[in-house]
């Protein structure tokens, strides 16, 4: 399955995709490219980060609403409305906006950037897509009576408590998992496709390892992990925002699917009804080829309609005339 | 020869290259991957689109300079210098801005883009980084009497000549040439890497075809395609821009080299003394990476040193750390 750009009738460029389609015990259903390929989870760990949150009680401690966990586990748009929210659970854990240590950026949202630059809007830390996920990470240590100060650190217990938590769903050992330091300034980990889909396929089951009740079962016996997936279902407008690929591929099945994108080309998935796990990589790391790859997939494994959008996107010259389209080409093999 | 993003000690992305190194005669000498790779030329192609001005006459009938047919075959910075001296060429072949068909861009250096948007400048037509090979196409049309009007259609007089052109330097037949349009509305041609090298080899003996003397004695005997050379050895400065890579390349090695990029990951070369040509595509368009992978190749093949910055490029998160490196890894093949 490669991601082509078409110019004219013709190909391009080339951007290699590697998925692996996993089912809730493990076993590899669906693959292409190579499913074992290692590379950094980056931002599609959010979810597997948040989940001490949950587990170690620092959710109920603090009184964390699905609102708080959903943006915990976002790579948000920097929207106004995103950032208030996000400056509410700071206040919520006893923590402000001096306390997050990621950096700030453009936003992930052209219109939000373009509308911050127009009106000149100094984009601080709590404008980071990762703000939410940097404010769980101090309600992590606050909880725990960790120090928080130096919570990005590596060795710091929070850094070392969402390691244990990635080994855990996707079971990989943590001597086996490569650990850097990742675009806000934590841990990112490094793994096959395979044990991030796996991951993603055990949290439709609200829990890690092999447990036998299914998806569907999960909502009436609700294991505490699946807070952070009710947390997601119910608010894609938070784990992206508006108009971004994650939030329209949610939107288009609700209830039905959690896509979470990462930086350098990573995504990943869990289809509730089927209960699987989906990992995908761009071996380039283009950003715009996963989503196409990952529409494409879900589509393949049964989740049409997708937004016509992340179907194909034509590309444009100088003068604005279409020259060409970046298009999916080929799919899975089971 | 791949191209990677490292983050820690890890390869998270990687980007697979593929390089054609060709004599004078032809011959393939050197390879990485496929150096029978399809893609589109794009502004490595500009030095034959320039071609037919000083084949034709044009130059000689408008008294075009070294300077003029530099810019012409320059995807250019968009520094306030090269627009003027656009300016005075469309001035010196009777055409004005107005007559421009490319479009508008943020211009490819970063510096001359802050600058632009802190002062307010309005980019017009001729701020393209392609308004030197646009303003060429104007007088060649003018010299031929055709019409100035349409010159970027692909059916027009121009851009027929320029097809010619790159089929008798490439020695690809015409039919089997791809156009399609380019970034800035003109025709650009998709080419194996083989034919796109054997144009840049061909260029040091400043004839297309299998002429027997030497790139040495090309100065003395000077055919009048040399003109084209001569320009872009002798003008670095306008064949990309300060601080820009084929600039940089070229200036580590004055007179020795002639190295020239398009858009997505596409890049040409000549070495003068050698008299070797070379091609090379990343094939998922990274343009980063063609820079280090053409830095890489020019070393190997004993244009050493190459600047500092062209070997390897740190990459930081949004704190600022340097958290990996983007870095050539392998070589060429025999």
């Amino acid at each position: 399955m490669h991601v082509e750009l078409r110019r004219g009738g013709l190909v391009e460029s080339r951007h290699v995709s590697h998925v692996a389609v996993v089912d809730g015990e493990g076993h590899l259903i669906a693959r292409a490219g190579d499913p074992d390929f290692v590379t950094f989870w980056r931002s599609a760990a959010k979810p597997f980060q948040a989940m001490p949150l949950v587990l170690d009680g620092a959710a109920d401690h603090f009184g964390m609403t699905a609102v708080d966990l959903a943006l915990c586990c976002a790579s948000h748009s920097s929207e106004p409305g995103q950032v208030n929210l996000v400056r509410e659970l700071l206040q919520k854990i006893g923590c402000s906006e001096r306390d997050l240590t990621c950096g700030p950026h453009t936003p992930l949202s052209e219109a939000v950037a373009k509308d911050y630059q127009t009106r000149g809007v100094r984009l601080t830390a709590v404008y980071s897509n990762c703000s939410g996920k940097h404010a769980g990470m101090l309600a992590l240590a606050r909880h725990h009576d960790w120090p928080t100060e130096g919570y990005a650190r590596l060795d710091h217990p929070v850094q070392r408590r969402c390691l244990a938590e990635v080994s855990r769903w996707t079971g990989a050992p943590e001597r086996e998992i490569g650990v850097a330091v990742d675009g806000c300034g934590v841990a990112c980990f490094a793994l096959p496709l395979r044990s991030m889909a796996t991951a993603y396929a055990r949290l439709g089951k609200g829990e890690a390892g092999n447990a036998k009740h299914a998806a569907t079962d999960a909502s009436r016996s609700s294991p505490p992990a699946f807070r952070i997936v009710e947390a997601m279902l119910r608010h894609p407008e938070l784990v992206a925002g508006d108009g971004r690929p994650c939030t329209a591929m949610m939107r288009a099945h609700p209830g039905r699917v959690i896509t979470k994108v990462g930086a350098e080309g990573v995504y990943g998935a869990l289809l509730m009804r089927e209960g699987l796990g989906v990992a995908i990589k761009i071996e380039d790391g283009h950003g715009p080829a996963s989503v196409l790859a990952m529409a494409a997939v879900l589509r393949e494994l049964g989740l049409e309609p997708q937004p016509d959008s992340l179907l194909a996107t034509p590309t444009r010259n100088s003068r604005g005339e279409v020259v060409g389209e970046l298009r999916v080409n080929g799919g899975l093999v089971q």
